[in-house]
């Protein structure tokens, strides 16, 4: 019999029964045309060995594919699911490949940590100040097995430096909450994403102390964020002495405005700030651009 | 006879004596096969009429068109040719169509005072502390009519304010020398080219004080640099209450790092920034781009 496979490059998800323990999955499946159905057994076969490791998925949580990466992440629509940002900072960052410390501060659901652990093997803190969020991260890395180099710290990344240690990391990451602070309707709607995304337990003015307090002289910060706030990021970066090196602006298409920054600084560092090239989301068929697809899916 | 002629699209240069006076034409031609020669009789009908028009070029000057807006501009390679760096300023900036009062500080010999008649009914005074320079403005507004629009001041401009007022004007723009005090070595070799790209007659906070003195609350100044000081570019504006509002990266190539910078901020304005599209020069084939063909040659 023959069976006509397609391969579906865009995650989606499906439901499945292992026993006990209902669990969803999403990500590039093969589907075969003639059964006319979706199978865990036509997954790719790396797919195949990570989908025999066991992990608790809690409550709407799924098991999200990092596709470049050959990684899982846990994530949620109600509580927390990583954005393109992320992946951005984590491509951006210049990173120590052999040893090296960093810290990525609010974690989230600990996806910068998981993708940098790609690029480097220098050791990687994740601090999360969200329970749930950081639970999610933890078992996370349990089930990619990278729990020897990545440690998640449940905190506030305001008395992070006291409990970690000042001046001692080389790297420093923040994809920080982007908006001032909501209004109560926002907050008691969904207090998780109320924290993830507004200036309710951290604002810039905190990550940009915490990160100077934590990085050594000559290391590097990196922060993801929206151009609307380009002045107050470089005005804290040279207040906490950060001095702003390299800012890349992504447009979603090549005749739109920029929608997010990314910028990294040196302590201490001279000033001499270089525009990387612009990167450009989606080209006029709505469809991504190589370098996206590149950073995406590992497509060469 | 049949004669085939060639649209030169690029700027050069022909030799013509036309009685007593040498002077030099450049500017799109025609080339006539048959000829084989190259002609003032074969410039484009507008063309003709402004070269029956009377101008007096001294030493290596030249008549160069300025070539989307039927214009001509006295330019002299060992004085001062203006770049694609004025000619970008010039469209960037928002103007009031119908009436204003605009100021161009540090005009060189008058492009952008020249560019902005075309966009403006308003009033334009030009600033330029080279007498060389001030005089050959002067003569290419004389040739090309525009007297009662355009102004040229011979002078310093950290003086201008007291000479034509404080907080009066609607627009501020500056295309401004761009590198630290050169050596004794540059200004002996060329004090002209010296003075127009090095910080010795003003600096960037020259620049942003006084085009700040200028302005009345709610008008724009706009600036062309180097991405190199865009952080102090941000920081002058901010001390002199001139809120920056728009942003343009220029990349030479869309895989290149920016190398210009255009920035319009608004005096008193509320803190807002915009990051406008990317403005690529050259596309892969080392052609200008659509965009910068159509400011530069008016083409749609």
């Amino acid at each position: 019999m023959f069976h006509l496979f397609y391969v579906i490059d865009r995650p989606f998800t499906i439901y499945s029964d292992s026993g006990s323990d209902a669990y969803y999955e999403s990500g590039p499946f093969l589907y075969d045309s003639n059964l006319e159905a979706w199978s865990l057994n036509m997954l790719f076969p790396y797919m195949i060995r990570r989908v025999t490791a066991m992990v608790e998925l809690n409550g709407d949580e799924r098991l999200d594919y990092l596709l470049a990466e050959n990684l899982r992440i846990i994530q949620s629509p109600s509580v927390f699911s990583f954005s393109l940002d992320a992946v951005l900072l984590s491509r951006f960052v210049n990173v120590p490949i052999q040893k090296g410390k960093i810290v990525d501060l609010c974690s989230g659901n600990g996806v910068i940590p998981l993708l940098l652990s790609t690029r480097t093997k220098g050791t990687i803190t994740g601090v999360e100040i969200q329970e749930r969020l950081y639970d999610m991260a933890q078992r996370s890395m349990d089930y990619n097995g990278v729990t020897s180099q990545i440690e998640m710290i449940h905190g506030d990344i305001k008395e992070i430096p006291k409990q970690i240690g000042y001046s001692k990391y080389d790297v420093v990451t923040c994809n920080p909450p982007y908006f001032p602070t909501p209004s109560i309707e926002e907050i008691n709607k969904n207090e998780h994403f109320a924290i993830a995304r507004h200036e309710i337990m951290c604002n810039l003015e905190d990550v940009m102390r915490v990160s100077s307090q934590l990085l050594r002289q000559g290391g590097k910060a990196a922060f993801v964020h929206r151009p609307g706030r380009l002045m107050d990021i470089l005005h804290f970066m040279r207040m906490y002495r950060i001095e702003p090196k390299r800012l890349q602006f992504v447009y979603p298409k090549s005749s739109k405005e920029a929608n997010t920054i990314l910028i990294e600084g040196i302590k201490d560092g001279n000033p001499d700030l270089k525009i990387l090239p612009p990167l450009v989301v989606y080209n006029d068929q709505n469809e991504y651009n190589p370098e996206i697809r590149r950073i995406l899916y590992g497509e060469e």
